[in-house]
C-alpha cells in the first residue's frame, strides 16, 4: 500500500500527548491521520487532517470511526476492544491487535499471560472483589506487605498501591484487583520493542527509570541505563520474548524489576509509544513515535541507537498549585545546553499532574543527569496568582 | 510575556514547508499560532492553531492579519512589507523587520548593502531593464561570462544564470535586474546565524553545498563542512558581521562563496529557515525551526553543536516525470541506518521541484557522505503511470 498518498488513512484511538507527538512523524511523512477522542480540548485537533468527537469507550463509535481508515492505532489503551474485533473481522488492520489490547487492559489477565507464557513476573493473587483480600489475609493466604493494583484503568501510579496494614485497604476502588509479592529491586528498567508485521524487529536501548517517592511517578528516565551489560542483554531477552508472546505489531514498552539478585521481572506492558520513551525524540536516531508508525504501517524500522545520553524529566504539577498553568523558570533551563521542553498544552495544572517532559542529551550520560537533576530544582509547574 | 499561555499569539507570514516545520516547534511548546497563506491546499493548514486564506503581498491582507497577533514572523520573503511596516508602527513586534526584509526581497538592494556594510561579495552591476545588459556588453562596460540575476522574486536557482553570450538572454525576464562577476570558488558554503532581540548570538556549523550541475539547485547539504578550521572561521566571522549589520533578530543564512584564492565572498542571505539547515532536526542539539522560534520570541537560544555529522539531500522530481507523485524506493532508503525521509505533501510532482528532503546522520561524516549518494541514487520522485 502507498502511505505517502492522500488515499491512505491512519486512524488514532485516543488524542493526547502521545497522539500528539505522533503526528509529528506523520506530519513529516505526510501520512493522512484521523484522531478520535472525547475532548474537544484534545490536543490532537491540531495537527490531524481529521479530528472527530466520540467516546473511545463506546462500541458504534470506535467502530463507525474504524471504518474510515486503512490501518487503526491507539495512543491509549482504554478503548472499546469489542469493535476493534469486528473491524479486524471486516478487514481493517489494527495494531495492536484487540486480543493483545484485551490481554493488556485487565491486569489479572496480563499476569496470567506471562504465566502461560513462561515469562518472568512477581508472583500474584487475583481477587474478583477489594472485600476478598481481607479474607485471603485473615485465613493466612496472603502476607503484608504487598501491591495492590486494580485490574483496570490504572495508569501513572494511578491504581497501584503498597499495602502493609488492612488500613491501607480503606479508599481503595472496591472492584477487581491484583495482589503481588513486594520485591525488593535494585532498579526499575525498561525496553521498548518495535516490530512490523513482515516480523523486523528492533529493541531500543535498555532505560532506567527513577521514581518519585511520593508520587510513584517516573521522575527520570535514563537512557543507556547505567547497569551491567549482561543486565541489559537479561533485560531485552525478556522484553523480546515477551513482544514475541504477543505476536505484537507496533511497539511494545516492557517496564521490569531488575530485583537484588539480578533477576529480571517483568512489571507490565504498554502496547505504545510510551513515558519511558519520550528521550528518543532527541536523543535516538529514530524516535520511538517514528518507529511506532514505521511498525505499523510495515515499513522498515529505523535505527534504534543512541545519538547521545538522553535523559527524560517528566514535568508534573508541583503540589499546592492547582488551576491556570504557568511554568516558572522555563527560560531558565532553555538556557542550559541540550535541555528541551515539551509543553503538553494542558491549561490546568494541579498536583503531580503531567504536563510535559524535558528532554536533557549530552555525549556524557553522568553529565545529562546533573543537568536533569539542575532541570528538576529549577522549573516548576505552578499555577497564576498564587 | 507569557509563551506559554494562549493568550499569546504567533504569526506566520507563508504555510509551506518551512512554515510546517516550524509548526512541529509551536506544538512541541504548545505555542499558539496563526498563519497565513494563498493556498487553501497549504501544509499549514494542518498543524496550526488558525489557518487564514489570504495573498501575502496584499497590504490589507497582511495588515489584518498583523493585526491579530502578538508577534509576526515570516517563512517566505516574499511579502508584503509596507502592511509589516504599519504593523511594526502600532506596535506589532515584526521579525525579521520590514527594513530588512525590504533591503533582501531586492538583490540590487542587498548587494548595495553589502557594499555599505564593508561586507565581501563579488563585483556587480545594477539594471533597471535586461535590454541595458546588452547596452553595456556592447560597450564594453561588462564581459562575458557573467551571472545575471532577477532583482526580485527568485528562488532556488530560479532567476539565476549563468551568461556566456547574448543568446543566453533570450527568455530571460525583461525587468530589474543584476549581474556579476562569475568568480571561480572551490566551495558553496553557508551558515546559519541566530540572534534574539536581546543580543544573544549563535551560529550553527558552517555547512558545505553541492549542487546539481544542470538545475543550480543544492544537491547535498554537509554539516560540518570538510574545510578547513580557518576557512571555517572566516566564514563565521563574515556571516556573524552580516547578521550584525542587519541587526538581525531571528535566523539569518548567509550564503558564501570560498573562492580558489580562499576569499570568502556573500552570495545572497535569507531571513528565515533555510534548505542549508534542514539537517539541524535530526543532526543538531537544536534545529534551525526550534531557534527560529526562539530567537524571535526572545527566549534562550539552543545549543547549536552536532550530535553527528548530518547531510540533507532534497527530494526533487525526477526529469521526465510530471502528475501525482509516487516516492519509488523510499522503503529501501528507510531500511538504511540514519536516513530520515521529510515529505512536504505536494501532490504533484515535476522535474526539480522540491517535493522534501531526506537527512542522513552518522557520527563520521564521510560515512554520511556514501549513504548520502546512496539515498540519491535509490530514490526517485517520479508519477504513476509513466
Amino acid at each position: 500500500m502507498n502511505y505517502f498518498s492522500s488515499s491512505f488513512k491512519l486512524g488514532i484511538l485516543g488524542g493526547g500527548q502521545l497522539g500528539k507527538m505522533l503526528l509529528t512523524e506523520t506530519r513529516k511523512y505526510d501520512i493522512y491521520t484521523c484522531v478520535l477522542d472525547a475532548s474537544n480540548d484534545a490536543p490532537c485537533k491540531i495537527g490531524s487532517n481529521e479530528f472527530h468527537l466520540g467516546d473511545l469507550l463506546d462500541f458504534d463509535t470506535v467502530y463507525q470511526f474504524g471504518k474510515k481508515v486503512d490501518v487503526l492505532t491507539i495512543e491509549i489503551e482504554n478503548v472499546n476492544v469489542d469493535a476493534l474485533e469486528k473491524l479486524e473481522k471486516e478487514g481493517i488492520t489494527v495494531y495492536p491487535s484487540a486480543k493483545t489490547l484485551r490481554t493488556i487492559q485487565n491486569k489479572a489477565k496480563q499476569k496470567l499471560f506471562y504465566i502461560d507464557n513462561n515469562l518472568p513476573t512477581a508472583p500474584f493473587s487475583r481477587f474478583a472483589y477489594l472485600s476478598e483480600i481481607e479474607d485471603a489475609v485473615n485465613n493466612g493466604g496472603l502476607h503484608f506487605p504487598f501491591v495492590w493494583k486494580a485490574a483496570q484503568f490504572g495508569y501513572d501510579g494511578n491504581g497501584v498501591k503498597i499495602v502493609r496494614t488492612l488500613e491501607d485497604l480503606n479508599g481503595l476502588p472496591k472492584g477487581e484487583c491484583i495482589t503481588e509479592e513486594l520485591i525488593p529491586f535494585k532498579n526499575e528498567l525498561a525496553v521498548i520493542v518495535s516490530r512490523n508485521a513482515k516480523g523486523e524487529v528492533k529493541t531500543f536501548p535498555v532505560v532506567e527509570m527513577e521514581f518519585h517517592p511520593e508520587a510513584n511517578q517516573v521522575e527520570y528516565v535514563i537512557c543507556p541505563a547505567r547497569i551491567d551489560p549482561e543486565i541489559a542483554k537479561k533485560a531485552e531477552e525478556v522484553a523480546l520474548k515477551t513482544s514475541q508472546a504477543f505476536k505484537h505489531v507496533g511497539l511494545l514498552a516492557v517496564e521490569m524489576f531488575q530485583t537484588k539478585d539480578d533477576k529480571i521481572l517483568i512489571n507490565e506492558v504498554a502496547p505504545r509509544p510510551h513515558n519511558s520513551g519520550h528521550q528518543t525524540i532527541e536523543a535516538n536516531y529514530t524516535s520511538q513515535f517514528e518507529q511506532h508508525i514505521r511498525a505499523i504501517l510495515n515499513l522498515p524500522l529505523g535505527s534504534t541507537a543512541n545519538k547521545g545520553g538522553g535523559i527524560m524529566v517528566n514535568l508534573v504539577g508541583a503540589e499546592g498549585y492547582t488551576g491556570n498553568v504557568v511554568y516558572k523558570n522555563i527560560e531558565e533551563i532553555m538556557s542550559m545546553d541540550g535541555v528541551t521542553p515539551h509543553i503538553y498544552g494542558k491549561k490546568e495544572t494541579r498536583p503531580f499532574r503531567k504536563m510535559g517532559h524535558v528532554t536533557i542529551v549530552n555525549e556524557d550520560i553522568n553529565e545529562a543527569r546533573k543537568i536533569a537533576e539542575k532541570v528538576k530544582n529549577t522549573i516548576k509547574v505552578i499555577s497564576k496568582n498564587q
